[in-house]
């Protein structure tokens, strides 16, 4: 048994590849597939300019990572399904473009058309007011802007690690500092894992407090899925404990929130928080699945550690965007104000660190289909699912 | 007759050229010049670090474009005689490097430079609040910045056409979107062609609403004149049918408007507000001529697309900007929601397109000049011009 | 005698290397020392992509220099001392990532990680309101953000100089123009200049009005040291004509005001301003000592140039910046618009420049940090220190 590692790039030590690409050509042989392989360039031009893209090819699964976003997922696909959605914004944004600031806090818009894109890491959430310590420990007013910074702060390195362990194993982390001084400095590390030849993959996320005092910790996973995976008939599959429309809109689709609609023009999107039910290991699982159950995607992780997930229906017209996010978290994502009240706010002591993981998996028939709805329907068993069809005021700000 | 065409990038292909040069000498010979060339080359350093800069010559004509800067026209020259003008901003600036917020929404300013750009597209004019839909549907207030991000928004693809038609035709074209998750989704495709040894070209730009709803277009075409074309002397000629002041400061000159003096230290900006007359064919013509009556440039348009004209006086010191701005524009550069008031704010469908198509013409004789003055009062002819001596309401915020 | 010039880049001329590199192999003997180099390379990844770092090593004393960063002093190191201190922000960042308006005006400590930086040039101090002219010539409020533009704005030509007079000196000189339509127009041209094989070098700044009117200017060398200069027992040694403490933070430690602690978790700032006397030459000197008067640094410049200095003592922990700042500046790090109600604003009449020196030595032996304490002593003898216990008025806004 043999892994091997590579640095494609790392500012501490001045390397970084311009090209970069590993293969069994490159002599490591993985029992799961002989099509497998890692590789690196740069997007140039437009908004595009200077994005590092780092394509991983399990053999059926392959993904596009953005190591200059955050270590978002731009897209991926397997065997000819599109994971992804069509955004209004059609390329990966460079964040040196990118003004958080911009429309009132809701800048992130400007960039936001991942597959998977991290909110956080010292807030995340709508645009809003939040009490700050300035350099002298005076309490100061700062503007949050939506969903935070680790969206739009690029990785200083990026490595690679290929193991022939069982079918293989392949590997790509990023290392990004959310750090400022008199500010918080949160250093997250992220894998993201796969198995050759598998369908799946799983992110490995660990986040250290590097700073010396307290600090809080917001992180939300903004998973994204369009067509084909989401179409009129989609159904969103969880074994809830609690769950609660997050406004009135919602609470208009209060009745069928598991069922998504064809594309409308002029949707205004409806998002449902809830809390989930975990199986004897910890562990829960939630479904999209298409209308004719032969093809879904699944996420697999522990409420534990993301004890808070959202489900954000934005139907709108393909043009506008039609997607949905499934979302776990470890909070809502309301101001941080109202989660810091609700207590929803992780806090890091130095040197601390929290880890969250998630499997993603493609489903591509009807048995695969059936089988993990079997597994949220075994842990929907111990208890009965409580729906409200109001906002509740434990979730939301509710007037 | 044959047309060449060359990518010089484009991100969804995941091109790029770093340098990209055609002439004569590449096997394409057009009749009315053998020095023409279209290439392309980088900026690196200062603010101007990766600002693509494409230069197309036509053996008379030069002109450097700005992908990077929303395909402006940083600089040109015609038999010895300089187009653009001598910003305090010495250098093109990278967008990425620009914050339009800064300085209370005056931060533009800090990029702006060219001979000619683009305000647009979804709002220009003035530093102020409009009010916008949230991802909620909710109303909400945000800060419009001047004249709007599209020359701060980088082209994603860059073409050049070379075509042997007539005395031969060159052609660079640009693809920016201007577009957000949530937000305003334009698209302009913007061509500049020029005929091989002319001393014209002509900018054939297409905005098309990608989204899928009604949105609002406002396009001006800031083209910018210093020395040697602007000095004292230098005399506006136009067909006007209606002209006011737009503020006390502009009515200081009203008399003189179409005259120039030498650089002023201290002089405070002056714009004039007109609507055009146009020719039978739906053409008007302005003219910017020198006191000596054999060096002017005109631009030539129809008002049915750019109904409005701003000319902006800025005779300040050379230090500080010695400048006059020739502006036809989809509205007046007021506040865009007075635009909206007074029903000057485009609307797009979902797919439409707008086309706006100018051309500009370096004079260098004296009878180019008279011609031009010729046609212009040939037009003006139709009927006597409207000149107000003080702003109007329907024209500007009178207080 | 004779002296080399190498353009490492210049915006203008249309020139960059992507990797220099001179030395003795180049052909060039100093007598000072043989292991001399300049050398230049670009950082990429992270939020340094694009960096451009210029390595100065006299065959003793070696700095990193940030042309990208305002010419800020990245590190340094001299016979195994290190110059810097460790800040949160653990890699330089590209301006391009940095978004001044961030946290309510403090987003210039995203960047904040240099020895040395400059702070200015149309303004330094804390974030706050100010009024300025628009396009219009009105009065319009705006926002300054901490410490200005300077440090975040990049050089747009770069040059390196060696000259065998002597024992030889190295140089290396930056050109940055902090400007904008409509706004401040200031050039700085920046030179460090080190003789090969010494312990020190010199900063030779130049500011020049490069716009039509009156303009201010304010400029403070934020120069930070951390261990091993600064650690438990470290003193601050300078020749003072009247001191006070910044705040009632500061009031705190007046009575230890040279004395440093070892870092202290949740530590906040104190800042004492101060006063300088000087010699016979118009020079004036300040040191930092270690505990055991061994090792230290030592500013040298005239109090004519920059009239007034700050001692930030900032001993937080390591991992929140343990670090002090020795600050002479041409104004205290107030407000400007209390700077300027108190006189202490420069102003630049067009075309007029300011010229600032600065040594910085560093000391390795109980002799070398002696005698900079006796010249100290020697200077102050001329009359006793002021110090005041409590805020005074004339320095900073006292309620």
């Amino acid at each position: 048994m043999a892994t091997e590692q590579f640095v494609i790039f790392d500012v501490n030590e001045n390397r970084y590849q311009n090209d970069f690409s590993v293969s069994q050509e490159s002599g490591i042989e993985l029992s799961g597939s002989a099509a497998w392989s890692v590789s690196k360039h740069t997007l140039r031009g437009g908004l595009s300019a200077g994005v590092d893209v780092v394509e991983i090819n399990n053999g059926a699964l392959a993904l596009s990572l953005l190591p200059t976003r955050g270590m978002g997922i731009w897209r991926g696909e397997y065997r000819g399904i599109s994971l992804g959605w069509d955004s209004p914004v059609q390329r990966p944004v460079n964040p040196s473009f990118v003004n958080l600031h911009e429309r009132s806090g809701l800048g992130w818009l400007n960039g936001f058309q991942e597959f998977l894109c991290r909110c956080g890491l010292a807030s995340n959430g709508p645009p809003g007011t939040d009490v700050v310590l300035d350099n002298n420990g005076n309490e100061i007013q700062t503007d949050l802007t939506l969903h935070g910074k680790i969206a739009n702060t690029p990785a200083w390195r990026t490595e690679v690690e290929i193991s022939d362990v069982d079918s293989g194993l392949l590997s790509v982390t990023g290392y990004i500092d959310e750090s400022m001084m008199f500010g918080p400095s949160l250093r997250l590390k992220s894998t993201l894992q796969t198995a050759a030849g598998s369908s799946s993959f799983t992110i490995i996320d660990e986040v250290t407090n590097l700073g010396g005092q307290t600090t809080e910790l917001q992180l939300l996973y903004h998973t994204n899925i369009g067509q084909p995976l989401l179409d009129e008939g989609t159904r969103f599959v969880a074994p809830i404990r609690e769950l609660a429309p997050r406004d009135s809109r919602a609470q208009e689709g209060i009745d069928s929130f598991p069922a998504y609609s064809a594309p409308v023009t002029g949707f205004v999107e409806q998002v449902y928080f809830m809390t989930l039910l975990e199986d004897a290991t910890g562990r829960s699982v939630v479904l999209l699945k298409n209308s004719t159950a032969d093809k879904g995607l699944s996420l697999e992780f522990q409420p534990q550690q993301l004890p808070y997930f959202s489900l954000w229906k934005n139907t709108q017209s393909m043009r506008d965007g039609y997607v949905t996010g499934l979302e776990p978290a470890t909070n809502f994502p309301n101001l941080k104000t109202f989660e810091r009240e609700r207590g929803r706010v992780v806090t890091l002591e130095p040197s601390e660190s929290a880890a969250f993981e998630i499997t993603i998996t493609v489903l591509d028939s009807i048995k695969s289909v059936a089988d993990v709805e079997n597994r949220i329907a075994k842990i929907q068993s111990q208890v009965a699912p409580t729906v409200h069809s109001q906002p509740i005021a434990r979730f939301t700000p509710v007037s």
